[in-house]
């Protein structure tokens, strides 16, 4: 259930259930807490992935949650703000084991992605691991094995282009964004679950197939159980902004005349 | 639903709404979350206390928090460390608008409580008010009317003590620990909902008939309404670290064997 | 005086007075101070900017400076550090009502910062409104119409191609920088009100100029009353660090023999 | 203009402008800003003295602050939370050079205070100088010796015990709090320079002359020019919250209708 | 070599190790970098004191520390600022498995200590063990069994009190404080590996052989190997800036002229 | 040994000392600790550089780090997370004196480099000098005078261009990666003190007769005796991360079994 620190590297847990064919099922932290991420990281998901792009993270935010997730067995993401190789490299000297990039539209774009996650040959990666040498080690063949590079499809272009992205050497799977996606088709911004549309489940659908035709994952947020049955290898469950969102919807305020209503 | 800010000083609408003998409904800060405090703050309850004394608040996380529930119609409150003058002086300066104050034993300890939430001639809290001037505002007399002051009762010397603790001029009410009061007395650390040993609960009711007796509001956690029918006249319906963990508990993991399982 | 919050989401004050012709006026914010931020915003200008180019302002701070500016009417909107969409999605994401983007010295500069200032099919932002969602909401077009965008016009080539840049469209206004344009134009860093050669004054009506033929606001820090008498719609009436360095100046040493001196 | 940092350790320039003779002149941080703290510092006031007690100032803020104006030749002070040891070693052994202990009202209290600030014989200050390495030294004598004790007089209580406070020996002098005193005279908070009743002038002058007879500096803020005439030796000449406040008033909003008017 | 969370706490390995009479040697965190405290945790010493009296650990920087340790088997002990109920209650809040309490001069203050570290009935510790349920657990009775605490004797007080502050119930070992010691006594503040005047000797010794008589660890700075001989059971064998100050001291500056000389 | 702050600004004494042809030897901070760059900066060497590209330097930091050197004559320098002109401003405008490129593969880039660093005519910095005013100073030709502009080969590209590299107006001279180097050659990330290959040592000589050629300096990690030896005129001698663990390493733990032993 805890990993061992040795001089020869963690493997990556999340990477290898994948690879194994297990759907795996992680939470996203979007708060910017890194209480939350240690509560997060003991309840043992397989993976958390750290909101940078849309989420309250800055550069410290991003370690301490990084610190607080080490010591369980659960894999640390971050999706990072941009497809920006500085901040992907930052990301990953801190000790994220995979990394989340949004708005892949094209595979010059997947390719810029897989080139800042991993060391020469395969990437341009910048060497010094400040803290990952604490986790997948310092070896770079073995570093580069194991660290996880997923893209997010999730415009139109991404889509036109789906299969050169996801074909791109180097990706290991995709995550889908299903809001910016609708938002791109001119749909609204909806989560998988609350799409009804068909031509917006079409393109998800297409999407996820040309993920199965490559041999890559397929992630996105959703309930675990039916997010798998619809053929997703990788689902987040819940995200904290959303968990305390909704408890607080829930609660009763006696006889309140509420805000707004 | 919004305050607004006069160089009169703003009303405590918390303090206001108690001594209508209205209900109030409250939530929680533990985490240390500004954000949190600040979605709690827009959900509009009656008020939030964050909590210095177990939770992860440090002075520069309360004066972000305080300053996150400002936008709202909600009443800060602080819970600080102890019951100590510099620490209430700086919660009030900060702008809390009433204090929560651990651990009071006695008529003495209540009055130390209460001459560090006012000045001079109810108290010795000393001036300046760097932030406290934009809330309940710079006329001594004025603030001393509104800022509220909570002593808890939650030991079984404090038990002994009950009718001079809350008949201490200038406390506002009691907030009841109740797994404080249990521990003390030789039960385990419950709350009062999770209370079934007939002695803690007529402790409580003890403490409870002497707020009446003395027209004190009397507050604790658990569910609202409950609360309200048992008595209760100020009820923290939620705290946020518990919001998160019963929220992840109930997340389906598929078949992940669990931690500790 | 203070704006409501609703599921429907605010208006963009500062625009709505833009747009019926007022002279607008504000303060910015550089020192890093989420504190000064909240006694600029009770002091109810129209709007602050936050300046994370050239103030002392982390994504922390400026999230901080946000939640303070969010008790008050007042209009937050943060100058990015550079053209960028990352930059430019975490600002408004965190609940900058508007963006003044630097450096931008062509259409095609102007489209990008557009782009990431707004959702399809506007623009390319990405979806996660994590703070926004307070502020300006929830409704992809209604954000898009809200949200204010505006370029600094600052370099020589910027002022080659002002027509282009200012009609862009999507650009709301245009905020100069007379320091920036100066230097550029071989003269030294100065603001508008002192610059005193008539080749910089020409530079700078050429662009106000533009603004007028394209009926966008042209914003810049100054005296409010001489920038308005001049055709300045938008005028920062001062930058916290400058109050403070103009303040200590003035400050009676008695005898003291002074640094540098 | 700037102090050497040698192992033998710095002298007090400030302990020894007062021990010439010579009126001091100062600046206070209540802001929790060290950027304001490095501008003031970079005035080269003889001064800062660092409010912990009502000013925005955490431990970590008070720390950067005290870094902040280690590059210039102004003695650093600390006003510490209240009359605690722990606090004031934590200020110490930061590099303060200087307390300003609040609220001390007789003897007792005075011999509490200079304890905490000085090591044995004089004091039971406990051994670390974690930063104070870098200024004042090592040599505990020669801390002791350079240590700048200062108490305040600022209740009636006090002002009835002014002799033996003043007379404590290892109090360096005496800081008057106007407002705290005025309040516990039961007048309304004001600075010296806005007293007018003659009770409490009188009140002042009393500690003034207690002042003079034991050889005691005594400190307030106000004009320096007019408090060196009436007879104190070190005058905070401003406040950097005051400074903002008081320029943001001068500041001409066009025809804008003002929050509260 | 890493720690299961399990619904059961778990035990105190550093209480263990000294209850079993091993010679347990730790770290100590002065600088309050999370980083170091990281750093030192993976090499697994035994313990990792972080120092809150004479350190830079704020609140925040504490449980950030705390965090960083937890991936680790090391025990987390923090020397709290003073001997003080709330700060006490913090740290074991956050994690601390065991207190080192500074400046314990008598019974009173060691009872005090103990009572602050244990719920009751060994003591009046208040509920609310926000991250300390990640770590010793729930079980009141089990975490009064497992947390550490050691109370320093440092003054010439404490010496002459020595048997009655070793024999308190509840102290579970002494750390010594040679500096603060030495100062007491008239002599320099040095490490006990410094000391050679025989009177201060025997002064430690005296102490140490008290401990021996009441079967108590005593701890203290110095070399493991040779403190292990000199009857020590608990030695810190460096503290962090002590590290840094020494290795830079070693560097090679080819011809410069140094500070100072 | 300090530096005096003018209005007319400070020359950059590391530039000075390079010119003048002295070997500058430095040390590097990764671990984001404030307190250590203190500690570095009153060890007087020639430099500082803070690594925001691998250490954990997030602005906030970065800025606070500034602040620490400023008390000393060392000469800041930042070594930016990427060549970009938004993070190379930040530094430079919160005081750094000279900037550290990485991944410079050609002269476009160098130049990129160049422009980011110095105002018009130059390069096309933005003005807003908000910490830099108490450094270098606000005269654009005297400020574009002193920084140091930095760039490191690091790459088989960059090898391939080396001469164009170097030669780029403005670039005052090249840091040498060689773990980057060693990585894009096949090799092992290895300093140049570890470096054995006779290929990759002849690629590094490469590089530094290039740098002969084009009177440019040449820096890199290494023993400052014998990287000057070697031909290296700046050297750093340490890097805080590393002084830390080798000091860690050498530590007696008695007879523990190590982590992953
Ligand atoms: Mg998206
Ligand atoms: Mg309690
Ligand atoms: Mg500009
Ligand atoms: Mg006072
Ligand atoms: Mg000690
Ligand atoms: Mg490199």
């Amino acid at each position: 259930m805890v990993q061992t620190v040795s001089p020869a590297g963690n493997i990556n847990l999340l990477k290898a259930k994948i690879l194994r064919g297990e759907t795996v099922v992680g939470l996203s932290c979007a708060l910017g807490s890194a209480q939350i991420a240690e509560e997060f990281a003991l309840a043992e998901f397989d993976y958390i992935y750290i909101d940078q792009q849309h989420g309250l993270t800055s550069q410290d935010t991003m370690i301490e949650m990084l610190r607080a997730i080490a010591r369980s067995s659960t894999t640390p993401l971050v999706r990072v703000a941009q497809n920006n190789a500085g901040l992907i490299g930052q990301a990953l000297d801190a000790g994220a084991e995979g990394i989340i990039v949004p708005m892949v539209n094209n595979a010059a774009e997947a390719q810029l992605a897989v080139a800042a996650c991993r060391y020469f040959p395969q990437g341009r990666r910048s060497w010094g691991p400040i803290r990952a040498k604490y986790g997948l080690g310092t070896d770079p063949a073995a570093v580069n094995r194991e660290v996880l590079c997923l893209v997010m499809i999730e415009t139109s272009e991404a889509l036109a282009n789906v299969d050169e992205i996801v074909q791109t050497p180097g990706v290991d799977g995709i995550y889908l964004g299903p809001a910016d996606l609708g938002i791109s088709l001119g749909f609204p911004p909806l989560a998988f679950e609350q799409t009804t549309d068909e031509r917006q489940l079409a393109a998800i659908e297409r999407i996820r197939l040309a993920c199965v035709r490559a041999d890559r994952v397929i992630g996105t947020s959703g309930d675990p159980r039916s997010m798998r049955a619809a053929g997703f290898g990788m689902v987040t469950a819940a995200m904290d902004a959303m968990l305390i969102r909704s408890a607080v919807a829930k609660i009763d305020r006696l006889d309140a005349v509420l805000a707004g209503s």
